[in-house]
């Protein structure tokens, strides 16, 4: 019997909750979930819809990407989630969807202003979204560096993976992540509503401001940190 | 046996509504229900998802801020809530939530106008947006100062809670509240439909106007007061 | 036993029509269906649930409004359908929503062009808006008004109730029609979508031309009149 | 017993899809799938509301538009169906909708930017939308004639339909295809999807730039073709 068997069972149950979050449609989203101790992440094989997935489809991966268990093949965005891993040694889930108005920013190449407190209640920073890659990458290891493309935007603008847990790929979409997988998509869905709520702001009002310093702090660290009195 | 079983009961039920109506995603709002003889309110707990929420997890507190019965702690915004109800003595229930239109009318920072009937059905007046509070009140008690700030404003403005029963507070998001948490609730969703009808309609029409003084007070006053001849 | 079981059976279900198409909220909503051989409607009592209201509510109410049988209230917009009833002979039932995108357009105080078939399939002619009525008519009779609103509408642009069976009252929302009260609820949500896709279509392309005459007249006489060959 | 039965099995449950995916309300879109060894296609009967349909309503039509097998008129849009399947030997289904955002597009007159990732997924081109047919045309023998507009759009353009699986006919709406009823169902659900992240993504940016062209090809090659990698 597998020893994979819980790990593909988080790696499941994460997945199935994209379609009853409508964050995907058909196969546009995958999640991964990681066991540190293991050396190796569970993640959604690649073309199967949701409707037909089951716990023992979902395929083990290690960091270099090789395949150590399962016999479909893993997620086309397999290398983008194990070079997050690799590098990022406290991410315990990663999601990737389509969703609609995350996609919408990451087509209209914009980092999401922060506008209110629904946004400082996850992060204090814009969501940043990558530049594009250039084309000999994007003809080259094209997954590998679409990871390698999220941390240089990170190392760039001085972002802590543990403090913003979601970006856009420029012209492609999200990825969010979390310490678990059921988080990342917890993650991924707080940035689709983010998305939703930003666009109808500006079109209310295309001058709108960003959240002042000390609200954006308040918001931030009564849910983070030491001082949070936000949940149990 | 606790004496605030029916209480909580009330509380419960109006928080379950919230994801029915589409009014929160995961734990983004609370509702609390008031016994002005007992001098206490039942509200939600703090970061509890609705899907595991049960009716003994509802919190008991006093308008100071006391819990009075409950293991868990709290809504955070439950000092909002506690001055509301000390302040003005006719609410029985209150509901704050990040519903996607309203929130974006409150990060836009603009009053709600009145532009029909379904408004008008419900308040003769503009959905007011409040200002943003100085930094040392954010920094100082900040869900207290939210409090002031809301009933700032209707001051400032003249308006009746019992007859306004609904405000945005700038760069946050929406309050609401009615005779019961029931209540409250409904006056929650009717702000979120009135918030999307408004925005819908000023992409139409930039320059629609609001609805004249005759109309405002013909639909406010066949569903209140003494004249009404809406409803049973 | 009642004479109207039929009928109050026809308005009951097509009333509960409304929120399965989420063209109402609460009580937002009313649909009546006619009895032209007893010269009476059934219509929804006013202030009722769509989840608790029951067939036996339902109220029976002459063209004078008169109530003919029934405890409750009848809608407040009762008065409307009694007066479209009486003048207009071919019309068996009719449907007043607040569905969002139809109020959207109503509050924008704007005609909805033909942009394309799906409209030119159930009229060929702009969704016609109303005027506003003078303060005297709002502040005398003015459901009754409402009614005399449509009508003149109607007489103003030479068009005819069976083939424009929908209009917009300014500042107010949407009334459908049909020959009985289904047909009423099929062209009330027909007019929602027609709506949602004409502010979408302004908003892609804001010179966006209204359809071409031959196209306006193929696709409704398609459906419609001697020639038909769509349906059974 | 009919031979068709197994063939009205397929283009039943394909239509039964439209409602679940919300590509259509009432009878709003039609779904057809071919037998090519039999010169035959099935195909919705016209003016049918998918929640009465069953699955011997499906009328059997061959590539010259005479009744095969059925004894409910087939959908008005046949002609149109028939022509496709005549001259794109390779087509295994087609799907005709009016999808909400597919619609809005058509109307507005304009092929659909490729903005994304989400579109090179599925093709490489923008998604073109027809020009308008001249009068005699839609006088004429209509349905036939827009067939013929498709056909005429891809030539123009150099289109391969198994490449481009999908177009908007102007003022009208959309039609998409496949290899089978099942994927031209698919292709119409990706449709609206895309058509809803374009006008989103021109809402945020109305300069957001075409997707390059490396990026492009990387992604539909991931999925098409020799070299794909995608799924099993």
């Amino acid at each position: 019997m597998s020893k994979y068997i819980e790990l593909k069972r988080e790696c499941y149950e994460a997945n199935m909750r994209l379609p009853e979050l409508d964050l995907v449609i058909f196969t546009f989203g995958n999640v991964s979930a990681v066991d540190r101790s293991e050396g190796v992440f569970a993640i959604k094989p690649s073309g199967v819809p949701y409707d037909v997935l089951k716990p023992e489809d979902i395929v083990i991966v290690d960091f270099d990407n090789n395949i150590v268990e399962g016999t479909m093949r893993p997620s086309s965005d397999t290398k983008t989630h194990a070079l997050l891993y690799k590098t990022w040694k406290d991410l315990g889930g990663i999601c990737h969807t389509h969703s609609t108005y995350a996609v919408a920013w990451a087509q209209a190449g914009r980092d999401v202003p922060i506008f209110g407190t629904t946004h400082a209640d996850h992060l204090t920073q814009n969501i940043p979204c990558t530049e594009i890659l250039p084309d000999h990458m994007i003809q080259g290891d094209y997954e590998h560096e679409t990871g390698n493309l999220i941390i240089n935007t990170f190392m760039e603008r001085g972002f802590e993976p543990s403090e913003v847990e979601m970006v856009l790929v420029k012209n492609h979409g999200p990825f969010a992540w979390g310490k678990n997988a059921e988080k990342s998509v917890y993650n991924s869905a707080v940035l689709e509503a983010l998305c939703k709520m930003a666009q109808l702001t500006l079109d209310i009002n295309p001058d709108a401001p960003e959240l002042k310093q000390s609200l954006k702090e308040k918001h931030y660290y009564r849910k983070h940190g030491k001082g949070a009195y936000y949940g149990q």
